[in-house]
């Protein structure tokens, strides 16, 4: 065996943030799926404005008592955009580390354009640091990888049911879609997608409270498909043939019904 | 200000890994872009096999002075994929903590599945801690959402430079496929892209040698461009009409060949 031997057994040394905005990919949910860089920064921040998504075990990294909820959520009240740019800006001028933790990465589907223009056009100093967007760890708890090199070579990820995906019909993971998802079905359905390709809907990704469904496209496409899942939880629908194998692990969709009732009740 | 007073200052609880072979996705290069999850498994695990691709400053994550390079990287002596899967299998038999550590996310174009299927095979316990991919480390680096709500909704990550993207000519990130640009350049074109799209080619994302260029999609079809790139190092290739700033703001490609000379001597 090719082993090497290793004589530092130290953690990669951190430098000190500077004072500034850092826009913090927080990652799906568990709070150890944050990067590294991401928790030493929340670790020393003067002040956090987080999410709603952001599971709260997350804000167990912070030292600063000054946490501020900000953002939205499928429907509750949120801050506006607009006010949010101004409370970071401000904060950033008093020479503070001041965090934007943002669910998964901060930079897909995450709506960061507005407060960079707004953090560019204050001229602050500002960094972003990536976090694990759900796809990917959605993915990781199936253990399935959206591209194979037998099946698909190609990833689409996208909020827009009413656009096609990838023209040769490969691997497409849908955010923000969950009261969308018969019209995702019926256009994929429509440029030429088998009506048995696989999907999996996975709710709360990466949280104890994680829920897999499995179902085919024609099944997406009966009927709205919403009701299965529960109020206020972000769900990724990943549809490919690289998921066959999932029809037969997940729990079948269109049976998952009787059960919805009792977990809506607790939840 | 809406702020909540947090009382809990600790990380949150790690729970010891159990043995078993775990596929950690490493992140882009730095550091300290692994998830917290990720490096806590290093920290504790008993034998680690590495991708040529892992920058080594990663590997100070470990105390195991077990540690068993493998993998491929362009063109240089790699294991084979069979004799991977079987030191893995061979190390969780034998009742230890077992890590594969992957460049970027360890399910996007990182050829897990094979090692999943062997892992399956032999009933062994395994788990995937995703990583960073590289598309979105080097989002991150130029501070710019691949999607955005004015110009698109859509990203499609690849390894195909002969297949069209999205049909909507949207945001598209290439993964090795620094040798083919100018077949890239020219499908996309072909397909409706307009020639002045803007290109990013990001090298090294995230590490000190971090290099990013610029150009348009008739610049990249002009010639082979892959001698602009140091040997071994991975490029990403990000094309879309998001991207245009960075025209201005990165080195142009097309310009750069002068000082390339001098950078390949001293890598």
């Amino acid at each position: 065996m090719n082993s090497t031997q290793v004589t530092t057994v130290n953690a990669p040394i951190a430098s000190s943030p500077i004072p500034g905005v850092y826009l913090i990919g927080a990652g799906p949910g568990a709070a150890d799926l944050i990067t590294v860089r991401g928790a030493r920064i929340l670790a020393v921040a003067d002040i956090i404005f987080y999410d709603a998504l952001i599971d709260m075990s997350m804000l167990e990294w912070c030292t600063s008592t000054n946490m501020v909820p900000v953002g939205k959520r499928c429907g509750a009240h949120s801050s506006s955009q607009r006010f949010i740019n101004k409370q970071l800006v401000d904060a950033a001028s008093k020479n503070l580390v001041v965090v934007r933790l943002k669910g998964g990465d901060p930079l897909i589907f995450g709506r960061a354009q507005e407060e960079i223009d707004a953090l560019e056009q204050a001229g602050v100093h500002y960094e972003v640091v990536p976090g694990i967007t759900t796809a990917l760890a959605a993915s990781a708890q199936l253990k399935q990888p959206p591209t194979t090199r037998e099946l698909s070579r190609t990833l689409t990820l996208t909020t827009l049911p009413g656009r096609c995906s990838h023209e040769d019909h490969k691997t497409s993971i849908y955010y923000m879609a969950r009261d969308q998802l018969t019209e995702v079905a019926n256009t994929l359905m429509a440029q030429g997608y088998p009506s048995n390709t696989p999907v999996c809907l996975m709710e709360s990704v990466s949280l104890p409270s994680e829920r897999g469904f499995a179902c085919t496209l024609d099944e997406l496409s009966l009927g709205d498909v919403h009701h299965h899942f529960l109020d206020r939880q972000p769900v990724v629908v990943m549809i490919g043939e690289v998921y066959r194998k999932q029809l037969q692990l997940l729990s079948p969709l269109i049976r998952s019904e009787s059960n919805f009732a009792a977990l809506q009740a607790v939840s």
